[in-house]
This record gives C-alpha cells, structure tokens and sequence, in this order.
C-alpha cells in the first residue's frame, strides 16, 4: 500500500488500521517515508481527527518505535504524573518524593522548558550538579535506592515522537487532539508504567483555553491509557493564575523545598497533595482519593518527603547543600518589586502574560537554543483574592539586568488587578476524569 | 513571517494575502522552504478551499515562477485550448491547425499521459521524428510559419507548478480546486495567449464525476483567467463513453488525420468543430459561436486545415510520409476483435474500464518512467445507440502480446453494455460558462 493512499484514505474521513498506522508510522521512523508524506498526513488528522481506536494504535506504535524501559525489576507500582504545562507548575518536584514514601515507585521522564512554559529538567538543572541525563540502568538503580528519578528523554525512548513533534511544531499541527495525545502517551507508557495521574491544565496560561477542550484532552487521554491496560486518571486544574508564588528555575526549586517542608503556599501545596493521593489510587494502594489524602498528608507531615528528594538529588549528582540552605543559590543581580498603586485585593492575575514575563526576565525559551537564566523569574507572587496595602509588593521580579526587568515589567503591570472587592479565588481542581 | 505562520492561517481557514502567496511560493521554489511546510499547507488548501483572489494570487506567483513565452512577435490573436483530460481524447491535434487556418495563432504546450488518460505529446511522438522538445524561439518560428506548434513543457517554464505537483501526487493532494486551477491557468498563461478555451470533461472517465464538480471547476478556471485579463470560455462536455473511435496513441493520430479529411467520427469531429468556433470567439475574430462555426466549417470543408497540420509537422522534424498514407504506421502484433454475444444496441460503454483497458494493452503509463507502445490501444469502438448485430466486432484490441489482450479483454467486456431497445447517445456539450 503507497502511502499516499494511506493519507488519502484519512484525507477522504477514513479510518486507519492498525497495520497501515504501523506502516506509515514505521515507514517514517526508518526513513522510507518522507518528512513531506507525514506532514500531509498529520495535517488530514488535524482536520479529519481519529477515533479511540486509532489513538491506541498510533499511541502503541509510537511508544514501539524504539525501547520500552524495563521496570520489572522494581517490585513497587510504577506510577507517574504528566502535566499538560501551566505557569508556575513545579508540582512534580516535591510529588514525587512524596509519593516514593507512600511504597510507589516513580519513574518520571520529563521534559525541557519552550515558550511561557518552564521544564522540570531545566528547574532540576538550577541545583548544581544535578544530572537529569541519566542512561536507563543508572535510572532504575535510583528507583530502587530512593524510589523515585526524574531524567530527560533519552535518545532511544519514542524517537517516533521526537521526529513527529519537531515535524509538527514546523508543519501547524501541534494543536490535533490525536496527535497530542499519542505524543504524551507513547511517552509516559514507554515508562514501563502501572498507572498515570495526569494533570490537564485548563484557562489563559494553559493550552487548553476552556474546560471542554480541557475534557475532550483528558478524556481522549484517560480512554487510550485505559485501552492499553493501565490505571490512568486525570484532573483537570485551573491554569488562569500562576500556581504557587514562584516561577522561575531556582526560585521554583526553592518553593519546592518549602512545600516538601509544609510551608509552601497553599495552592501548590495542596494541588500536590491531591495527584499524590490520586497516584496512590492508581497505584491500588488506597482504594480512594480521600484515603490517598490521609496517608500522604501523614508522610508529608513526618518529613521524610524532603529527605527522599535529597537522596534522590545526591544520586543524582546534585548538591544537597543547595537544599538545605536555599540561600547557596545564586541570586540575581536586579531583584526589583512590582509594587500596588492603591489598597483593595487582588482580582486577577494573568497566568500567561506573567509566564510571558518570565520569558522576558531569562528564566525561559523562545527557542529551542536559547539558554537559560537559572536565577530569573517572579516570586512573591500575590493571589487572587489576597489583600494589598498601596506600596506593598505584588510581586519581585529577578532578572540578570535592568534591560529585562524593564522589558518584563509592562507585562507584569497588565497581569495584576487590583480592586476594592473582595472575590474568592475559585477551585483549583475543576472536574476528575 | 515563519512559512508555518501561513500554515496556521490557512488552516484556520484565513484568507492568505498576495504578499503571503508570494513568499511562501517563492519560497518554495528557491528551495528555503521545504517540501514538508509545501505539503502541510496544500493539504490545508484542501479542507480549506480559497476565495477567487487568493486563487488568481497564487496562478500569478506560480506563473512567475518561471519564464513567460514572449509571442509578442506573432501579431495574430494567440488562443489556445485546454483540456482536463479524458478517453480518446485527441481533439488538441485536428483542432490547432482548423484555428490556424482561421487567422489565429495556437501556441500550444501540452503534457503526456498518466494513468488512463492519454497525452497529446505521446500521440505526437508516434509520429517518426516528431520532437516536442523544441525550445522557444523554434516554437515561436514555427508558430509565425504555420500558426500553431504543439510541444512539451521545458524546464524554465513554470517550475512551481512541476516542483508543486510532484508533490501533490505523493501527498494525496491532488483533488482541490484551488490546486487544479492555479495548475492548469499557471502553465497555460505563461504562454502568452490572448484568449482560452477551457474543455472541462465531467462523466466516468474524467476527473470530475458530476456536473456540479464540474461546474465548479470551469467556473474557477473562468474566474482566475478573467481576472488576468484574459478572454477565457469554457465548455463543460460529456465523458461517460470514449470520445470518438480510437484509444491509443498512432491509432488516435490516424483518427485525427480522418477528422481533418473529414471523415472522423460524428462525436470527436463535431467537439473539435465546437471548439475551434469558442476560440475565434476569445480571439476577438467572430462575434459568437454560431458565427465561429460557420467560419470553421468552411476552413475545415477546404482541406487546408490537413495541409497546415503536415506542415507543422515537418517543421518539428516528423516524417509526413505516414500522415498522407496512414497505412505506414506500425501495426501491433496481435489485433483481435471483442465481438457482440447477440444483436441489439450498444447500450454503453464505460469510459474509465476502456482507458484502463488501454492502459493495459501497453497505451499508457502507470507511473511516469513506463515506456509506451504507440500502437497499442483499441479501434473501431462502437458508440452509445449504435445497433450491433451478433458476432460483429464492438471493438478492436490492439496489443503487442497475447497476455495484454487477455489482461485488457475482461475489461472491455464489462464496458460494453448491449440491449435490444435503441437509447439516444446524449449531448456532448453539457454546458458553457
């Protein structure tokens, strides 16, 4: 069968066999089909969608397009959280630990930070000495010292998905609910998972601006991890302001060191607490979310969370010194507030012009290449429905020079608004699929 | 602006401008913009369509690609007339030198057959000698001697369009209107003419299958050729049965031979006749059709229509021995009769099986490296009403092997329907826009 017809046949509102999606898919990580034939294919998906059936299969030849990790000699449930990215979401970093102290081993595979959106790996990386490029053997013997890793891709994970995304990203069809769906999935099931949580962001700083794009995403995702026999449950959360206080790499970590010590801010902190109860629901441990909820606020209490995540950074090279006196991390050179002209409380604050600022201060990517300011982005980030005094801070901003703190501060400006009402700041987990 | 901004607009269904067409088709055809980005945005084209401007923008920068045929030396009335394609016909070849002989000038650039419809440059070429590879300054004298010239693409005309539907061929691209139009108006104005003449064939064995697809298509074809300027009519013409008697390529140059001496068939004689009168209608030469065919039949009853068609082509090298004694062309190996089981009338016969048929008698190509047998294909195909009696040949298969004429033989079975009640043969000319 030519691949042409294969296209035409998605083109013309068909629906493709698991063969010919092995074919074409197949075909093109081997080279014999060309960057062009999938381009026009993953445009008819854009336009003609696919079906339940014909996610799985893409998702299953995807994820067998190169090595599936080998965690049986891990005797734990293997259970990880996928966000679908929002501002300010460090939450897989104090989860993880978390979660490893409940009997659940987590073995997470994360990615870089491109756009207003930041990367576990590149927060990681702010500790110094932290390897997140670890080969697979040396994952799994971290696994098993301290019950949970977090690495970056490796070459021979998913390289289907590594081709098809750059394709994408240049091609206008990154935004194809088929298509995100098997890039997440072939991903995290390469894992070598039992069970999946998975976090779908839902406003303005998120990609999915509504909650029913949001519920089509987190359906559609939960359906194919379900097809292929695993646990999988999704929340879908609020993304319109910023979670937690921080957003920036190290100032992220930092915030991720108070949460794991219990005096985080209440959004991040309690946001964590949820996915790690819903892992251990996934996990089999607790048959429920509320019974999941008592036994990770009981870890989290004796804290033993924050010295899992200091084995786990040791192992992995990192300094635990950074750790255990945040103020080793360096400081950036301009640390200016953003201050409230007058007093009332907060009624707003825009996730994604805040992310945008972020950008603008060094802490992010507009490129692939740039390199990153690890000190860079806001903290103190007040929230909505928080009482301000006119002069008090609503914000500081990090940045390298005074050139990117003016270039980041009309953003933050238009981010905030402050009003004489006071308004409730609204859930944070909207609906669980 | 980033090739896959267009992309996104296009396939949000925007309307591109004259600077964005350009950029990205120029682009494209520098080569700076890859085949992928190409693809994914012909197969937006696709789903989305394009408004009449942006389809005459994008014929504008196709047609610029390349260089324009200057004919500004010829001081007739430059018309030409193209058809999107069907079976048997051959009607380009009787009918440039009618139209030349009626003080108007046909530079015609035609192409070679794919799949089951045959090209007017591999009926030409069966001719010994004749070169369809002139270059343009021999085409524009043999154009000034005799009044018409029919050749080949060359490399420097259009190259747009040849890179672009390379492409679409492999990408399942092929079948949109905006795509067909700026195809086919593209390479026809980079001619020079004054005027067209659209043949759109709609039935079994054309492209289009209805009359409202084809409608459709002469309707854009007009639109983007008036909005150059040009006079442009188009006829939209019927294509269920073969047109005329002969399928094939030396087979369709000896019926083109009998049209200009005035005894071809009634159906390809008569469309030949119609179009020639439309093009001295765009040609500004007579006021209407009527009066055209008047012009026509006066020209053709003369006999120097067969004259001029001998001189052009001993101008293009071909040996005019075989066109004044037909007999001289070679006669395939096997020639074997489809006989009538019983008496009747011929009911119908399948365009697209009989092109297929040909096909596999050795006619044509399946893909474009397949070499061709100029004398294979069928002769003396009884038409729609005619009365058949049993035994009598309803077709003749022309092949140089056996194992072709029992390939093509259950093909040609399943196109001819007979019946004993007499049917009309329906008109040839559906419409004209």
């Amino acid at each position: 069968m030519l691949p042409q017809w294969i296209i035409e046949k998605k083109r013309n509102g068909g629906i493709l066999s698991d063969q010919e999606l092995t074919d074409f898919i197949g075909g093109y990580v081997r080279g014999d089909i060309p960057d062009y034939q999938m381009a026009a294919l993953a445009m008819a998906i854009f336009f003609r969608g696919m079906t339940p059936e014909e996610i799985t299969s893409l998702t299953r030849v995807m994820m067998h397009s190169g090595d599936i990790v080998d965690t049986s000699s891990i005797l734990r449930p293997k259970v990880d959280k996928h966000s679908t990215g929002g501002i300010g979401d460090k939450l897989s970093i104090p989860l993880a630990p978390i979660v490893a102290c409940c009997g659940v081993a987590v073995p997470m595979i994360s990615g870089r930070g491109l756009g207003i959106t930041g990367g576990t790996l590149d927060k990681l990386e702010s500790i110094p000495g932290y390897r997140t490029g670890l080969q697979i053997p040396e994952f799994i013997n971290v696994l098993q010292s301290c019950g949970c890793s977090l690495i970056g891709q490796t070459e021979r994970l998913v390289p289907a998905d590594r081709k098809l995304y750059a394709l994408r990203d240049v091609t206008a069809t990154v935004p194809s609910i088929p298509l995100i769906v098997s890039s997440i999935m072939s991903k995290k099931l390469a894992e070598g998972l039992d069970g999946l949580v998975l976090d779908v962001k839902c406003g303005r700083g998120a990609f999915m601006k509504t909650r029913d794009e949001a519920r089509a995403l987190a359906e559609a995702l939960v359906r194919v991890g379900r097809a292929m026999g695993k646990r999988v449950t999704a929340l879908i959360t609020a993304m319109d302001q910023p979670l937690g206080r921080a957003v920036g790499n190290s100032l992220e970590i930092m915030e991720s060191i108070d949460i794991l010590k219990g005096r985080g801010p209440a959004d991040s902190t309690e946001l964590t607490l949820a996915l790690a109860a819903e892992m251990l629901v996934v996990a089999g441990v607790v048959p429920t979310p509320e019974a999941g909820l008592e036994v990770v606020r009981r870890k989290w209490q004796s804290g033993e969370p924050f010295e899992v995540f200091k084995k786990m950074v040791r192992l992995h090279g990192g300094d635990t010194e950074f750790l255990d006196d945040p103020r080793c991390f360096p400081i950036a050179k301009m640390k200016i507030d953003f201050t409230a002209v007058e007093k009332g409380f907060v009624q707003d604050v825009d996730a994604e012009k805040i992310g945008r600022a972020s950008l603008l201060l060094g802490a992010g990517r507009a490129k692939t290449t740039d390199a990153i300011d690890y000190s860079a982005g806001l903290s103190n980030l007040m929230k909505i429905g928080e009482p301000v005094v006119a002069g008090a801070p609503l914000a500081t901003l990090h940045a390298a020079t005074q050139n990117r703190i003016d270039a980041a501060m009309g953003l933050v400006r238009e981010a905030f608004v402050v009003g004489p009402a006071s308004v409730p700041s609204g859930p944070l987990v909207l609906e669980r699929v």
